[in-house]
């Protein structure tokens, strides 16, 4: 029978306890939220849900196209200068996702002949992004320049090195200036992904690369995404203005894709407006994550420190992680639960985001929470 | 240098002709739209604009993480449950765009030692999802199922088709019945992308798969938009629940990307209940896409009969299309433009697209201008 072969998956799912299923959230959770990835507070914020509501009346439901037919509109436009300029970028292209960014710019810069260098921890969109280039990938070691070095020094051709600038799932930052070293020592270009960067580090928060004194730089290209600190949906690529212009004629996820939603956009725009006038929202994240860590080592976790807002905590298995996730939930606080196979090490964790929102008695309660029902 | 193939690159662009560059519309914008995917003219509804503030301020201007983790709404569920119903499938899931739904449905329908049988005229994502899956494709001559069942002859082991089920250049529509028969004489499955029929073909515009008896099959699985008859941005997949629980544990680019945005779902949802009020609009829309094509053809442009609301018309050569094009938004109409790379075959073509609401003057006006303005 067709799809039959599903449910021996489903089955060995099931015995694995590795089941995922859907838990649907009411517009008023009660829950303390530690698993979003709302950084900065946003998502929820009245200039921002506004900025969402305006522009869709304004322009509609959707963008009606793809970006190159009706697809464009002068918001878009605006969210691009704006985004650009706030990141120290010469131009700037937005996506529908964060994901089809990142499968633009690396299928976009690693054409036929290339040599792709790819970070081990990357998120799973940018090894998407790999595996549909047509240039050879070569995945290195996590975070280490000289890894890159020696992948680079076998290849004749263009090349990019590619990495998140915070890793999504310990949250441990890129060593960004080594990568940029690196990379120029052979004139490879590099690709790096400030998801988690953006609206968290950097001055203001103008993210990573900025931090690491990469911003406007020519060989070095980013992408973001609008789904993070900027509370809203969407992506973006920045960099030099004839890296956007080549992302515009060759990326398939921006040929054949609709536009992003004038809402997204819209909220985006308003997130990022609010972010310039507050900057101190970025500091206030860094500063929430860095508390959170320093009471759960304090109490005995093993937690990695955070280097930008994702505090990860080992949990001692699989089914440990699971329970105490769903305990914690039980006692009224949310927090994300990473186990295989999401994770490349095989090591299960609970993963905390720090808000910029929480206040002291928050964090206080999320840490007891954490601290109770340890497994 | 880095990037510095890209100029190359872009010279040849140039001097081919094919440069693409990006025209930000006004929210305003005087041209009479015939270049839109929004077949059923609901994108500026107030009824859908509202749905999308409204989810907007309810839910926030993002969904602040993936679907597993913080991302899943009861909002999304609604959306789910009543395009389910609606299209008359099992159960339905929502991502960001119709292009992740894509990546999603191929890859995780295509595991290693599959084969996946695609139609050679099929959307870019569904090829993308056809490169990135773990099973073999073989791609077969577009619109034969003779040529599929040739294809699934040869294999052992699970086994999907995947096509299009009204092909975005030329807007005819795929054999549904006859690709549903040949795959289930080899017991493969079979993953239809009706981005284009959905909301324009079936009993009120309940899709393709609708019309031709296959919804609710055990062997059969949908892809959507939510970005062209709905209005907004996203996208689903439609299949029996078992599929789609497969897919919650599977398809990274649900795993790993950030939910569909409340305002977008918001959107889809109201525009999805004003076509189960006002079921008229989908026949209006094969209606004036008849129309339109009568008139072409019997002022003698080489148009080809719409199977929905794509209507398509030959132009004499790559630089005649853009000029034609350009002569049309000169004169207030604006149409699509199709030319290499995006068309398979080479022959290029204006894409005209019928919309719901449309007048018989807009119509008029519209078949006088592409008179007038041709090559
Ligand atoms: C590092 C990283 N890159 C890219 C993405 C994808 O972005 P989006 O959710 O906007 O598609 C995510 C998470 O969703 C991420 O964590
Ligand atoms: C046939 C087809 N499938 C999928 C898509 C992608 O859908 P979306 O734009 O929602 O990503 C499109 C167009 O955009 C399309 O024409």
């Amino acid at each position: 029978m067709a799809f039959g072969w599903i449910d021996d998956q489903a089955e060995l799912r099931r015995r694995a306890g590795l089941v995922r299923t859907l838990r649907p959230r009411p517009a008023d959770s009660p829950l303390l939220d530690l698993a979003s990835n709302d950084y900065l507070g946003l998502a929820h914020h009245p200039e921002v849900t506004e900025g969402a509501a305006e522009a869709a009346r304004t322009w509609g439901g959707g963008a009606t196209g793809s970006r190159l037919v009706t697809g464009t509109t002068e918001l878009h436009g605006e969210l691009e200068r704006e985004l650009a300029d706030f990141c120290g970028f010469e131009a700037a292209l937005v996506f529908s996702s964060g994901y089809a960014a990142n499968l633009a710019a690396v299928t976009a810069l690693g054409p036929h002949g290339s040599l792709i260098v790819s970070d081990a921890g990357n998120h799973a969109s940018l090894i998407d992004g790999c595996r549909l280039a047509r240039g050879t990938t070569q995945v290195v070691a996590h975070a280490e320049p000289d890894a890159v070095r020696k992948a680079l020094h076998t290849h004749d051709g263009p090349a990019v090195a590619v990495s998140d600038t915070v890793f999504s799932v310990d949250g441990d930052a890129a060593p960004l200036a080594g990568l940029a070293e690196a990379c120029r020592e052979y004139g490879a270009g590099l690709v790096v992904d400030d998801a988690h960067g953006l609206g968290v580090l950097g001055d203001g928060g103008r993210g990573a690369p900025y931090a690491a004194g990469l911003a406007g730089a020519d060989d070095v290209v980013v992408t973001v995404t609008l789904s993070k600190s900027l509370g809203s949906q969407g992506g973006a690529v920045l960099g030099p203005a004839r890296v956007i212009d080549h992302l515009v004629n060759a990326a398939r996820t921006f040929i054949f894709d609709t536009g992003l939603a004038p809402a997204a956009t819209g909220a985006a725009l308003a997130a990022l407006r609010l972010l310039r006038r507050e900057p101190e929202r970025a500091a206030r994240a860094r500063a929430v994550a860095g508390e959170l860590h320093a009471r759960l080592t304090a109490e005995g976790h093993q937690a990695v420190r955070p280097d930008a807002a994702v505090v990860s905590v080992r949990a001692p298995s699989p089914e440990e992680a699971v329970r105490w996730a769903a305990d914690c939930r039980g006692a009224g606080l949310a927090v994300g639960c990473f186990r295989p196979p999401s994770v490349p090490d095989g090591i299960s964790r609970l993963r905390l985001t720090a808000r910029a929102d929480l206040t002291d008695g928050q964090i206080e309660r999320a840490v007891r929470v954490i601290g109770e029902t340890r497994p």
